[in-house]
């Protein structure tokens, strides 16, 4: 018995060893491309200051996400600027606290399966979250650009990028995400009230695709004269 | 008899060789100054998410044409991101689907004898072709920058953009493009609504500048206030 | 005694050049550092032409300051153009006169304590600074990006940004910023009318930091229509 | 004396070879200094398609000129792509046409002594000089921006900014910016209508930092609302 038990703990631990270096793997590669990432977005003006926040899901059993510590310039961001956290957000590799926000990413993975999540925090999602903000979200309709939203075939989708208010409580800001995504399945990102867009994808490229589709029409609605429509 | 065909069909192979060598020079050079392009755009906002394509002619008998796969970043396109195409948009050379309007670039090139075809995405296209609509283009006149399009002479030049409604069947939109050439000789482009611009040039550098003409001038009619006379 | 004299006086001696070697590798650091920020800041067209002007705290007792000579190119700065001034704007390093407005920075390291001052001269801050005058300020508030400031904790916080007008007085506007400083104790930054915006940080990468965040809060502004409310 | 005329044909021939290689290696200078300015113009908008040219004196006695060929992108110029001209605009040295604007060049430097001439096309000296037209010019006054052109010392300075009306006739086009010139001692630019900029320097800094300075000032312009107010 103290045998088979003995073999047993070690391929445990061989597992557990295997699990390490696989998700080290997936983790030096998450934060790679998430810092090329935050350094194109932060040239475009979409992350400045310290603001925005990125992830990536490394491990879906158990579940492991590669995010951004708090508090960092997105425009250059280094290895170790980055952290593997757990379901529960406690950091499992790396020093540093996780962005404030990181419940919000864990309930979209957990609400969507989303692969990856991209915060940032434009000029055009702050002016148009706050002149919209009454009627609870912004239709897109009509915009070749919509099809290259995930799942989308015709520029005559009508896509709805629903406004959240905005909350330091980050309890109470999570539960509103994951009733936002119950209540509106299909949708491809949200915004937070005067402060950014959220949208994610399968993977990294596809959130990145996401986050300039969704820039790039809100752009479109502020200088079609939408800005103050609200 | 049977040594002269043989002879023959070394000729004919070899011809065929040197043909396929001499496209697959002209396919790389094509496919590198392709990327080049791209990542300018890309950076300027013209092409976001994976919108755009591009095509160049590299042989007119048989008609071949390098273009982009569909679905791509086109601010980091690598050399087997690009297709070879034959005058029915079937593919002789790489992995990969052309881009969805492919169609759009043969009844171009069949059109007007362009050798190079480019397809942005603007924000000020999408502004003005949206605005515009009802008008059925935009007249651009009295500016320098006129003059930069391939045979014009003089800022008094009035170009006529035409603006088509836009379609995901790209037979019926392809004729209407022809259509249009047909109907308006000598101009240099032409907008889909809602969806952006194409142009084209005899070579990829004349393409290339008459997109940066033409965003230019978009982008200076909505800056002026024209954004929401349509 | 004279034996100890003149030890008192090597002790004295090494510890001026400790100081003066200390100071040099601060110096050189603090230069290489703003001489990237200032060419970032010209990419963004926040320091066009010569304008800007850059320092930051190398020693507090003697209090020394690195800070950009005048009328120089900020995205192309070269160590030399770095000078080292002390608390009277004397230079104690470097060939060059300080910028016209040292005064200002050495009100704002002694008003508030900053170890780096940064100042830009955008287009959002030209125009919002001249819309607003008469209100004496601009008040920022509701926003998440406010965060970013040091201290701040919440988006429900109030910014006042004060509005001074310019001046090419130098000592009379110093006195006027000083006074400002007294008047809004907690303040991040200020605008100068028709000019361009101050602001400061502990160090330099939290002066950066702020520099991002008003000039963001600023663009929101005019793109929300707040340019002509003044 | 045969021989004394000898000697001073060589003499005469050492000073033209002197000459000529001093010339060469300013202009070689020049041209690499235009190009660097080119490409940070071209990355701005400022000078899209193959609009845009500048030139550089790099001798007075007898005039010569490095300045840009016809019809080149201006983000990516070569050296080869310069042509060193005289004062009646003969090309004396490379392969090309110089600008069709070389006249204006010309009527610049002898008007006010320039040693370098920058002409730009920017989005907002198009949208302005087509706005503001029946006024025959822009005024600029009060922006502390302004203290960057040559021999400003206050920001209550008033530049005037004439606007000339466009024409392909550089003949009468020179004549009309000489008379300019006359009639408004002491402007740093002038803009053609719906055209783009002109501003000179003593030498290429200065140049650079009154395209950037005057570029600047329009754009604060538009995004102050005078876009329609002409």
């Amino acid at each position: 018995m103290k045998k088979t038990k003995k073999r047993n703990k070690q391929v445990h631990n061989s597992r557990a060893i295997g699990l390490m270096s696989r998700n080290g793997t997936r983790f030096a590669e998450a934060a790679a491309c998430l810092a090329e990432i935050g350094k194109g977005f932060h040239a475009r003006g979409w992350v400045l200051g310290t603001s925005g926040n990125f992830s990536a899901v490394i491990s879906r059993e158990p579940l492991r996400l590669a995010i951004t510590s708090t508090g960092l310039d997105k425009g250059s961001l280094a290895p170790e600027q980055f952290l593997e956290m757990d379901e529960a957000a406690n950091v499992v590799r790396g020093d540093g606290r996780p962005s404030a926000e990181a419940l919000l990413h864990l309930a979209i993975v957990g609400g969507v399966g989303a692969g990856a999540v991209l915060h940032t925090h434009s000029v055009w999602s702050t002016v148009l979250s706050g002149s919209h903000a009454a009627q609870g979200g912004i239709a897109l309709e009509g915009y070749e650009m919509l099809k290259g939203l995930e799942g989308v075939r015709t520029h005559k989708h009508r896509e709805w990028l629903p406004i959240l208010e905005n909350s330091q409580d980050m309890i109470e800001l999570g539960e509103h995400v994951s009733k936002t995504l119950r209540e509106n399945v299909g949708i491809h990102g949200f915004l937070l009230r005067e402060h950014g867009l959220y949208t994610w994808g399968a993977g990294l490229q596809e959130a990145k695709r996401h986050v300039e589709i969704l820039e790039f029409l809100l752009e479109v609605l502020v200088r079609s004269g939408a800005a103050q429509s609200g």
